[in-house]
């Protein structure tokens, strides 16, 4: 298993989680390039010294040359960066990519959130999406989601596949910085972040708006538009997304849709009646939590939906499509427990 | 000029404000009782340690008694135990309430939300509504707005006001923990909030959405809907609330609306386009900032708006209702320079 | 195994790494009774929502019947709590007390400090210590250490032992909020501690100094004078203690008096020259990370060491000492990985 | 009056307390040239958006020949940069900077912490120093102190005069993100602050530490050796920095010391028996707060101090020397009120 982006935010979690996987205590996993961009050269321990039994390892140069003769390559690369990689690898490689290049289905979208031509499409790391677990079981190629995405997709899901909402959806989402990566930006900067809650990317141009509708779309069985609006917090991980869309079913009726939707889901967390998500309560842990709830004056389901953007939102994804794709079970390394306070 | 409920929040606000208000200086403005509940008898430098003029002065009972005498009270006090203040009081007295009880017009709406009985309606300290700025230089009592509905209210009464919104808004706001008090309960404890957003009164069940709702109604003429979900942040002040309703305006229509709407309004700032409101630019001033975008596609007006709920959203607000009350200028002992970063 | 005070942040710690633990998968280990004062008959769940697994347990009185029947009892209770537990459960029970009524030795001490009768002492659940490992291999009663103590001493000892630093050292504790428990007080509301940082217990008050000083003066054969100052920062994990005494050493002679040391020490990492601890890097880890420095201008020392309060500091230590007292080995269900960022 | 470096956190703090000056109301002071460097070209508003009345200045760049032609000047720069402006403008141009570059007076102190050759020595921007309030009433240059030393100094200076304090004293200080300048860098991101405290410079190599040195071996008339740690926590202002030293004195007798030394001092606050600074009460302010104790059992004076490092630890600074050189009010434009919570 080789992990491209060693010394980002994603490779970093993708390594946390395999440090605990219980194939590498057996044996049947290995940790073998850790590769970089700029920080190549360094040890892996000045970029992440939480990771202390691989402080040691010398990050090497992203190649495909130092990337192949691994049977799992986790890619945690700046958009755009993927396909070069992934063309020079063999295909029956299990490539892993935390980046967007193969998410969107629609060239048109890709070209007009992010420019250029589309890469292409991979199976979509979401193995909660209707009979997407059996696609990922047999894919060497997975594209985990976005970490907006995942829990807004997961949060609506339920109910524009039961028809229960309008398809037209809002989505207001708080994230932590993490989700903006470990480039160093003046407004990513802590003394900018801390004291204050900040909209970014607003009216429809964040390039997670389109991936969102794409799977509710799929849902839904005709358009779904999302309003979507992400707010960086002060805090490092986490998003909560608070998602609503016109309905007229009651509370009782849309915890019943969620409730059996999520029913043989272990990562997913329909909490009950009374009870609302916090990020806090998913950190580091692969699960989501969902609150469902109806405001029947004004006719709107609101799900509120917790998640670890690293964890399940990025790395946690990556970790579990890998356990389906090389036939373990699902959730290995993986866990629903979070570190809180 | 009196504060009941001193050691609070929204009295340490209004005391923080005060002790830089010119008429201060001037001898025309005095600092007289400072009352408390359970903390009568010690200093105020034990609850408010920033605020060092005032270090040794003793809080007193909050009582009518100790109130009498002073032309100006300011109340910063539990829900329900204004209106027997009030009555006690001359009616000539400023009373100044940054408590709910005297900020709805509907009894209904007020059992509904509150429980027991209407205690009556006051002017509403909200100098921005039409027309309100010359009720509020008569008025001897005033309701100063909830935080939420403070910034809620004004990021959406331009595009209610000229008919650009569908009378259906959701309102998606999160909020820094002063705006919970200061009584000690456990999920307001710093281990909890930190490195956590967490939803809370989710589904139309929070207090201020019958104000909110009341504010754009009557813009509007006709009944508007509020989908209103808070989200706690790990931050104590600030509030940045994410604004939308369908719309079939363009996005330079809706910055014209809110250009024209706010020219004259000192308080009230439209953002640039391409500029989008933080709530870490707003902290300490009594400023409101607004970002006006729409999602053409998803034909979706989205407004966020940013404000101090301790500042504009509660003592700002006081100190802008008293100054017009008593015929000073409107502006004074308020700034629209925050502290940042 | 029974936990009391499970609604805690020393309980819930405690249950998070069992949930983890390798004897929980293989039903060498059990969940037995979870137990709380006043929130006995509530779920787990609305206490620790990060705990999915055991989100549906319900808590019990925390009373000598119902922790009877396990062969392992952890106490999270209010000092001056356990001795009545422990009093009543076999002495073949093993008890980890999390709480500091067994921690000291000398009863004036004891008595100075926390005031009331030495409840006695028990061994120290500190298996770095020299030869306590062995002492905890044979214990049915372990008092972990305080989480100040723990970082502090680990941060001293080898210098201490080694005589190359003055029997008097300062340690200037920076710990984060959960370290203060769950009870609801205003000065630990998230208001008062995100953007600030305070000092509190100053002046040789704290509860934790004689502790310090009872570690280090047995291991340097004679008094050590203890100055020991906790400041509280925003933040809910973590200690970072910066610990200084005089030395003639060479800042190369400090760091391999301090490598030998802790040569075989799984959960202590002496940082290589010009890395420095951050306790962003042993969240949820039961990690000790050492930063070993001479300042040779002031003659010296200065040791700075990073733990998590809640892992390593109190529930990493008390499974730790658990495996320990039950011949398992020693890091089962521990890990030096943390969540970071 | 000029500010060069305007788009840093110096130069912002400089304008906020500008904007708030009565001389700036009556006229007699007016805010020229705003400069920078990268960012000239671009309008205030859009790095310091707190600063609404000076959002459409355009930044011009950082030239003598703009500087040229205003009274006072203030320099923002990165160290190293103050020299070359300082001499092309006129000697009876007061300029007031907050860099290092003139701060101190051993050219051997300077070339072994920053390199290179010493520039000279200005008078010192401290004004609360024996003596040194009348040399900057005479000044047109002026170095204002390091953040840091400005707290550090304040904290120990009275025990060091008085001689109750040994000459090595040792500083642990915990400082906000801000006081590391607006330069991105990947451990200043706020996924890397948030939730971590983390030391950095140790082992006597910040370049703090000879001006501390140098201003209390001043005050003593001998040398007095700095241990001086500085903590990263994560917050965006503030500095807390805990002093001690050995001593022989009481309580009583320490707290007597710094009592009459700072009776007269506007911005010193030593703070009642029995309460502890935090920087949540300075913030936005020009105060230091102290808190004085003695450890009478391990012979150790601990003071506390807090201070805003971007206010009274530059800003603040900057501007009450600014009206001390002016002949004007030493507290104009200056606040002991602090923003809180």
């Amino acid at each position: 298993m080789a992990v491209a982006g060693a010394s980002g935010y994603a490779g970093g979690e993708i390594l946390r989680l395999l440090c605990g996987h219980p194939r590498l205590r057996s044996g049947e996993l290995e940790i073998g390039a850790l590769t970089a961009g700029g920080n190549a050269g360094t040890l892996l321990g000045t970029h992440h010294p939480h990771l202390l039994p691989l402080a040691d390892r010398v990050l090497q140069d992203t190649t495909p040359e130092i990337l192949a003769g691994h049977d799992v390559v986790f890619l945690g690369l700046p958009h755009g960066a993927s396909a070069v990689i992934a063309d020079a690898l063999p295909p029956t490689t299990l490539i892993i990519d935390c980046g967007a290049d193969f998410r969107l289905r629609d060239a048109g979208d890709w070209t007009a959130y992010y420019g250029g031509d589309h890469a292409g499409t991979w199976p979509y790391g979401l193995p909660e999406l209707p009979g997407n677990r059996e696609i990922l079981k047999d894919a060497s190629r997975v594209a985990v989601p976005g970490c907006y995405p995942t829990v807004s997709i997961l949060s609506l899901l339920p109910a524009i596949t039961a028809g229960i909402a309008e398809p037209h959806v809002t989505v207001v989402a708080v994230s932590g910085a993490s989700g903006a990566g470990r480039s160093p930006k003046v407004d990513l900067l802590a003394s900018e972040v801390i004291g204050s809650a900040r909209a970014y990317g607003v009216g429809g141009v964040h390039r997670h708006t389109p991936e969102i509708s794409q799977a509710l779309s799929a849902a839904a069985e005709q358009p779904v538009t999302v309003s979507f609006t992400p707010i960086l917090a002060p805090m490092a991980r986490g998003i909560l997304a608070t998602c609503t869309a016109r309905t007229t079913a009651t509370g009782a009726e849309a915890r019943a849709v969620y409730e059996k939707a999520y029913a043989d889901e272990e990562f997913i967390h329909v909490l009950p009646d009374g009870r609302l998500p916090a990020t806090g309560s998913v950190i580091g842990s692969n699960a989501v939590q969902l609150g469902v709830t109806v405001d029947e004056r004004a006719q709107t389901l609101v799900v509120v939906g917790a998640v670890d953007n690293l964890t399940k939102g990025t790395g946690g994804a990556a970790v579990q499509s890998m356990n389906l794709a090389l036939g373990w079970t699902e959730n290995e390394g993986l866990s629903t427990v979070g570190v809180a306070p």
